[in-house]
């Protein structure tokens, strides 16, 4: 699989959190490109994979059996490039970044789709954990990762998803170093947003989840703990990535890691009302 | 749409709360046939809809558009009547009563559907708000239909769906009495099982969802109304037999409303944790 970890955030622009998500992905459409964490704040962005109409069913039952990293927002029509999440878009071209996959091989990294897209892709559309750090952050969680000016930090897990048809993979987790005293509210604030991943898959020893090194993440970039930092592990919509790699399927558009769509939908429309 | 509320319900046996959902398969295996509220106590209760492995893609994306209505716990293989949900049942005998459709219209109703399977049936459980009782009842919610010895009653609404490939239909939702001094726990205990329904879609008028007499339901049993009770509405997953009489597949099996299939899942297992 292909890291980014060394590749350097480009820090978009210091008015991106106050953009709209239709300037947002204008911006993008006009070939900005970047991490969007923090983009918009407040509207809730999304993964994408697009497979051939023929693997759409594998990938729909691979995200229904493995809900916590794929948790699915909306699935296009085969062929349609626009979804109900944001008004008047187009997926082929706004994003900041893709990623085109051919025979599970990762063959182009264009910031314009169209000239690969193709007329029988479904595309789904797959909940971020970018999302729940606006809830994190409310709560008193501090965002290490946005603190630092980089991207979340990502990694291919040991443990294997549930695969449906031709589809398998490990999961792929985010992780957040969250103080102790806050591990209750990132918890809570987290299980709350289950169209987003929901509640942590795992605190405390990356071992724990066959991680090797904090310092080496799979995608994104490294992020440093303060002292007595508990490192908190989210299932990462990056998953499907990691199940085109190891299932080969012929084709595939995804976006690139930490670089994702923006919807016009709000992060508050996720959580779970009448609970608090 | 075949109405059942003139059908009188089946005390099942006084014991059948106790009975492990191994031990409750077997007794429908061997027959035995009535509403399954409160059978297996604590245990799991799911909606069946199995469906040709042509229509199977259309049926997962209708579920993934109507989450409250569809949550979907488990998809079989094409052909296979097993399912993860619990070890060593089979899905063609151990429902207490089936309901069989062509074209969309009901031809049977066996209590085997083996002589109506077919190799290439994808069968769906959905989420099943026996589910929440367990937990409304706990919070000190009264259950009307159990106290009077009823199967829930549930209404065709006027709300659509959102369509999905052929499949369109009319959301289909259960209706609990429930105190005013109790709705705020009804709510947020329902809320906190998103598996299974979630929270409900509606309280009060049932004009509001296009429903005329609440003591004509569309299935199940007329349910009565304490003083002071107000009608609290809950999308049901009944709602893809309604969806296959709107959309006419050639082809469909369900369980007969009220009448469930038991998995060996405990309810606690589909509670959101990390909340409370």
């Amino acid at each position: 699989m292909q890291r980014t970890a060394d590749r350097p955030v480009t820090t978009l622009d210091e008015r991106a959190p106050a953009w709209s998500p239709r300037t947002a992905r204008a911006r993008f459409r006009a070939g900005l490109a970047g991490p969007t964490a923090g983009v918009a704040a407040g509207h809730t962005q999304a993964n994408l994979i697009a497979v051939p109409a023929d693997w759409a069913y594998d990938m729909l039952l691979f995200c229904q059996r493995n809900p916590r990293p794929c948790p699915v927002l909306d699935v296009t029509d085969a062929g349609s490039p626009t979804t109900v999440l944001a008004e008047g878009a187009d997926l082929r071209t706004d994003l900041p970044r893709y990623r085109v996959w051919q025979d599970g091989e990762l063959v182009a990294e264009p910031t314009d789709a169209r000239p690969h897209w193709r007329g029988d892709l479904v595309a789904f559309l797959l909940g971020c954990s970018f999302t729940f750090e606006w809830a994190l952050s409310r709560a008193g969680v501090p965002i290490r990762h946005v603190e630092q000016g980089r991207n979340v930090p990502m990694y291919v897990t040991g443990r294997p998803c549930r695969p449906a048809g031709r589809l398998s993979g490990p999961m792929v987790v985010s992780m957040r170093p969250v103080p102790p005293e806050r591990l209750g509210a990132a918890i809570r604030e987290s299980s709350l947003l289950p169209a987003v991943h929901g509640g942590p898959v795992h605190c405390g020893d990356p071992a724990g989840l066959g991680i090797a090194d904090l310092d080496r993440p799979d995608f994104g970039d490294p992020v440093t703990l303060q002292e007595g930092d508990i490192p908190v592990f989210w299932a990462c919509g990056v998953t499907p990535q990691a199940a085109v790699t190891a299932s080969r399927p012929p084709f595939a558009i995804t976006h690139a890691p930490g670089q994702m769509f923006l919807t016009d939908a709000r992060d508050e429309q996720y959580r779970l009302v009448g609970v608090d």
